[in-house]
């Protein structure tokens, strides 16, 4: 049973609402589920910010869009945008991964909302999914400043500090998990001068630690 | 001037001539040059090919798809679809280029492909834009056999010579240029009992070594 919360929070109605159920539906708890779904998604959710880079920033390069849309699409960006939706009360999840909190599990939100971009996909063709990308996204393409943003976290992290004769940020690797083909890294950025201290996860210790200076960032806006 | 044959190669008129002017416009001869087009094309290609699998291929796995569309949409396939365009003739190269035989160089000749397909979206739409990729992409789509072309062209090449009880391939590294974050390899591939070899290059030793192999299995057809 689909909340109709959920449709009305994508802006979208569902002619075929068994598609919606799919993409809520992950692996552990029965076939269909959103796998393939999220394959398709995640390529529209890639074309549809492309263009919309595309048609807003006339000046910006290749290398600049596909920076900003790296940053975009990434799953930290996707798991807010769950988040926002409240997704975790909507998915069906089997009953060990629900035990184990998996409605809360950034990559399973993540791909969710991928999944529910290529139902969308296939409910009502592209410019409707595109359209949805571009209400889910709505604050954060009009949160970019182009060239400041195209400087990664880090860079920005440090020039913001610099700027105001503070001592550079540290960052410490808290834990690895997972087994060494899929490590997940977990760091902390510390900026003593400033009583902050934030945490960022990710596949290398590089997009940990970028994901924690952006959320140091956000606590400093 | 862009010759009324490559129009209707493609099968797509332009609204916008321009458009496909600056498609074919590399960055060595003048602004606007296909730059800003390659990143919406290959976008909309990814999209487009992944909707094609997903279509075609109803029991494939997420993984078995992505697999396929890596396949279809790297520079060796786009270069074939280029040549079978007989793109070079028609693409707009600065002096250096032009002498350094650019209008023949696979990465300069994929670009444009990829360009092309960003221009007809912003001509006609993706609908449109997709039903170009599933013209240039017709052999290469009705080609796919599920369950053998997802293995790498190295295994099936090795399967294929075990089948046969013949000596497994050698892979000889013939040369690597460019700098240390950008290097290419140069890769024999070379089945003496057949008197067969072949070449491939790619950006690391491994995707040299495949495109080698896949050379070879098309020599074997």
């Amino acid at each position: 049973m689909i909340p109709g919360r959920l449709e009305k929070a994508l802006g979208h109605a569902f002619a075929d609402p068994g598609l919606l159920q799919t993409a809520l539906t992950h692996r552990s708890h029965s076939a269909p589920h959103n796998e393939r779904l999220e394959f398709i998604g995640d390529s529209v959710l890639n074309c549809a910010v492309a263009l919309e880079l595309y048609r807003r920033f006339p000046a910006l390069t290749e290398g600049e869009m596909s920076r900003l849309r790296a940053n975009l699409v990434r799953q930290d960006t996707l798991h807010r945008i769950a988040e926002s939706l409240a997704l975790g009360d909507c998915l069906r999840l089997g009953e060990g991964e629900l035990k184990s909190g998996g409605h809360r599990r950034p990559s399973i939100l993540a791909d969710a909302v991928e999944a529910i971009i290529g139902a969308v996909h296939l409910d009502a063709g592209f410019d409707a999914a595109a359209a949805l990308v571009g209400r889910l996204y709505a604050a954060h393409l009009a949160g970019i400043v182009p060239g400041q943003q195209i400087k990664d976290p880090k860079t920005r992290l440090q020039e913001f500090l610099q700027g105001r004769r503070l001592a550079l940020p540290q960052y410490v690797l808290l834990d690895t998990s997972g087994e060494a083909h899929a490590q997940n890294f977990r760091v902390a950025c510390e900026v003593p001068a400033l009583r902050l201290k934030t945490e960022g996860v990710g596949q290398s210790r590089r997009a940990a630690e970028q994901m924690a200076a952006e959320r140091a960032l956000e606590k400093l806006k």
